[in-house]
């Protein structure tokens, strides 16, 4: 029920295009996935998605676990049905969560440099699993490597990830190494205990900024043969020099016959240089969460909505774009909103901004076939203002 | 480019059917027009609206003078350009989001039998008008009769009302006739500088809860020739029974050839009353405010999505509904959106409460047709439970 087929490899990148083939339907890639955290895209309804072509989306385990619960999910025989949205889905493993929801956002330095067992953490990682409070009301919950499988086996993901550590920029070589080898024998125990058919896992290749490190863990992760990869550890703090230098190593390391995902990236800008090095598919809250905030993408770099110079403006957010944003609404009315604290304005952003990541995709892949890669990459780095 | 036809008149009540053409288009009567207060029915999009069979909406003369403003408005040759709505729209005159807003709630009753020119209220009364402080900055304007029709204009309804005094239920007899006799003397003033052709003027019925200056007002409004009538005052705190006297008693009064207003009232047993009385279009932020606060509209009455009983159902709101939230969405799922603070379940929930409130005027509508009016209504009021 999952396979992965190349249909083009660039000659001067590692850009390549493909489709996921999954048991809800196809995924051309290179593709970005908006994520639906709570098996809702926020703000955007299953048809908005599927109008715009999104054909994957991401949900988080951490997430549904403490709410509707297993129980509601496996009700509905999965998140598919619960949510009315019959496309595929990716689940993420939970640990990114449980890491990055336990520590305030002031003391991810500090703390993790003091050792990740300190008791003022919402967490506590044992060589078993790890103890988190929800953050919803402090309940006590010890997530494995088995229980995460076994809550994304009732969810019903069609990808789901196997159970790793996610230590933030910064915390060390010493620790890296150490979180890394968790991880990796958290992934033996995640295959270990997956049972359906329906579903493909993904290893997740950890080794923050260190490159032996990474090609350590690109070797261990690959012997596993999992149905594809998910690279953690390059979006939670890292600069972008040593993201794309990782990503340079990976590139080679990772066998190019299957998948390869880069997890809570998607800043136009990174899936360009992600794409560059080799990424198929891509996941980032940043299209709802800047249209939320009135950040609104263009192709020659975010704007702000409740700029003076758009009170007046009749053109809509970019002539060239054919989202039900663009072709309805102008700037003037999209910065009347966001002054006025409508819903709709968050909305029309979102809208648009997914929109613009998934035509970037597109675009990106038809450049990949025609042998285009490097001159559109470069010509879309150059126009767009970061 | 403005006219209203009758279809038919039941025979054992008031009610009636017919259609209000005007220059964006017809609208099928009795009619439920959702609000959209700022130039955005809160968190539905244009197409939604257009989708659910919407004809008519509501903006606020009020809200939009404050923001965004006349100049914006102009520049967009009115409201219809710049919210992308291309059917027909009927503005208020601001009388009542004056007066409303700026009395805190809990002051409501007090503060008016003190008299209405209390130092503390953010409004004071002339005869030429009405000075009051903006809700967002504190800035003071002077809203008179004249203004309230050149904003009016700058928006550019299709129907557009005479400005007028809200006075709020239990404010007594003497108090109320004052303001009666002045909205009286507004209207006069309202429609002397009324200008353009493609606009409609409603003149607004006043007179509280006393059958003789309802009978009164009535009279001096039906002589000012207005294309229509719109009755305020019924929706401000008053009993029932005393809105249904007063309905009775207008439905005599008013003449039967030109379209009748009930402001402000859009619960469906009310809009059985009113439609039973002669109304022909409502208008209500019900079914949106509701929607936003997990209370939904189903034909036994309203529900809490977030009681226990939903959490594993997977019907939809209502099986015979047709609405997009009810043909595809559990109501397990919208207690989950709901309980996860997750936007689209306000979205869903406006959305099936204002199909909920249209379908029901079509159905009205259409027992009016077939002589069955009086039927269906004891039928629906003997179902919804209040």
């Amino acid at each position: 029920m999952f396979s992965f087929l190349l249909h083009k490899q660039s000659q001067n990148s590692h850009a390549r295009a493909g489709v996921l083939s999954t048991a809800h339907g196809d995924v051309l890639t290179p593709a970005f996935m908006p994520v639906g955290t709570l098996a809702s895209v926020k703000g955007l309804s299953p048809r908005d998605l599927k109008e715009m072509g999104t054909e994957l989306i991401v949900a988080n385990t951490y997430h549904l676990f403490l709410q509707p619960g297993t129980k509601v999910l496996e009700a509905f025989e999965g998140i598919h049905s619960f949510m009315a949205w019959d496309g595929p889905v990716l689940t993420d493993s939970g640990g990114f969560q449980v890491f990055s929801l336990g520590l305030g956002k002031k003391d991810k330095q500090v703390r993790w440099s003091a050792g990740n067992n300190d008791q003022k953490l919402a967490y506590e990682i044992k060589e078993d699993g790890v103890w988190f409070k929800s953050h919803i009301n402090g309940d006590k919950y010890f997530l494995t490597p088995e229980l995460s499988i076994q809550i994304q086996e009732s969810i019903g993901a069609d990808i789901i990830l196997a159970f790793d550590e996610c230590p933030p920029a910064g915390c060390g070589y010493e620790y890296t190494k150490k979180a890394m080898d968790l991880t990796h024998r958290w992934a033996i125990r995640s295959i270990a205990v997956k049972n359906r058919k329906n579903q493909a896992i993904f290893g997740i290749v950890q080794g923050g900024i260190y490159d032996d490190l990474r090609t350590e863990s690109a070797a261990f992760i690959r012997e596993l043969s999992t149905d594809g990869f998910a690279i953690g550890g390059l979006a939670v703090g890292e600069k972008k020099p040593d993201m794309h230098r990782v990503l340079d190593v990976l590139a080679v390391e990772l066998p190019p016959e299957k998948p390869r995902h880069l997890l809570g990236v998607g800043a136009p800008e990174d899936l360009i240089e992600g794409v560059r090095r080799g990424i198929d598919i891509f996941d980032c809250v940043l299209p709802t969460r800047l249209g939320r905030h009135g950040s609104i993408l263009r192709s020659t770099g975010k704007i702000n909505i409740k700029n003076a110079r758009f009170t007046f403006e009749k053109k809509p957010i970019e002539e060239t774009c054919s989202c039900y944003t663009c072709k309805n609404f102008s700037l003037a009315y999209l910065q009347h909103l966001f002054k006025a604290h409508e819903a709709l304005g968050g909305y029309l952003a979102s809208y648009h901004n997914v929109y613009f990541l998934l035509k970037l995709m597109r675009k990106i892949r038809d450049a990949i076939l025609k042998d285009q890669f490097e001159g559109f990459a470069e010509e879309f780095l150059q126009s767009y203002q970061r």
